[in-house]
């Protein structure tokens, strides 16, 4: 690469990552069925049509924003659930690196959390499709722990599933205790986190005890 | 009451029922924050003025559209709760209710898991007042059950939270399977819910054999 195409190459990069900076922070009294393509790169100060340069739609660059909001945690995620010893280390972990990340990144956790269900269907299809992948990897590391021994791929990816769900619950819970909370709320839906966590790896390890192995 | 005003209350109630019904249909492809007062009196055919002998604003009918959605669910989740007999019961009860509501009322499901995290907070508060007093009528029905023996209010709050939380996800779950999910996708929602479900109720068992009760 030329050093002119390289300094082009990196400006463009600058104003695609504006472009992303811009719709969120816009998202976050509306939801991107109705944002406009003009309130954007009005925000980011370049003409409507440069907005293509960058993505093909808003539809396109929402689910450029589902990429960057949930693709960087899948290391995090899998480190979490392989690498810590026994259940309490590993409920406080979850819990701690949740509220960590939730106070790093609200605007993309409130992105998440309207759009799960919000009217972009190819922005609902590529954060179910990043859900499916947490999915898939916590079962793979759950796998080796010894309490799976004798169980299911499906009940395994059932039991991931579960834990998926109760994680994106605890964001959105501990954002809206950010946001509109009183004091000490934080504390309290992180403790119940905790504890539903806990319920949830009690079931785990009496799974088997049930008549057919719990199918 | 006169027989004119019977009339007219009675046309006052149609009408108001009428604009709830456009709003709902109009929500199905946006979210309550872009939707327009004139949207939902066009809709109707009444002047966009007449719109506040019903409403204060479009927030307002926003938490009227949450009533409507949720009031009238806390009968039929006590009942479920209360009165049927064992786990395994209890659980293909929840989950064919739940599936049963859907295919009734899928806009209104919907409308709350887009609005439960969306951007109108008069209509998120009064999502999370009827989610709290569902809560808190579970945490009751469970108080009750032999199995909860021994068992603190807090710990029997947090146990009717997690059931609250799965019905909902598997709500929005069965809804995507509705719409968007290839043949056969219903039945492994509801099957995998109710495996969740199990889950939860075995390890409701054993929470008393942990070191502290649990807690």
């Amino acid at each position: 690469m030329s050093h002119i195409s390289g300094v082009r190459q990196a400006r463009k990069e600058k104003t695609r990552q504006a472009l992303l900076d811009a719709a969120l922070e816009l998202l976050e009294g509306q939801s991107l069925s109705s944002l406009g393509l003009r309130e954007v790169t009005r925000a980011v100060g370049i003409a409507p049509t440069a907005f293509y340069r960058h993505f093909r739609s808003v539809e396109d660059l929402g689910v450029a924003l589902v990429e960057e909001a949930l693709g960087s945690l899948h290391p995090m995620i899998r480190t979490t659930v392989s690498t810590t010893g026994d259940g309490e280390e590993r409920i406080a972990r979850a819990v701690g690196l949740i509220a960590g990340h939730v106070d790093a990144h609200p605007a993309h956790v409130r992105f998440i959390a309207r759009e799960r269900h919000g009217g972009v269907r190819a922005v609902r299809e590529a954060i179910r499709g990043q859900l499916e992948l947490f999915t898939a990897e916590v079962g793979e590391a759950l796998a080796s722990d010894a309490v799976s021994a004798g169980w299911g791929e499906e009940d395994l990816l059932m039991l991931a599933q579960l834990y998926v769900d109760q994680m994106l619950m605890t964001a959105s819970l501990l954002l809206e205790a950010a946001a509109e909370g009183g004091p000490g709320e934080r504390e309290r839906v992180a403790g119940l986190a905790a504890r539903q966590l806990r319920l949830i790896s009690v079931g785990r390890a009496h799974w088997l005890d049930l008549p057919g192995g719990g199918g």
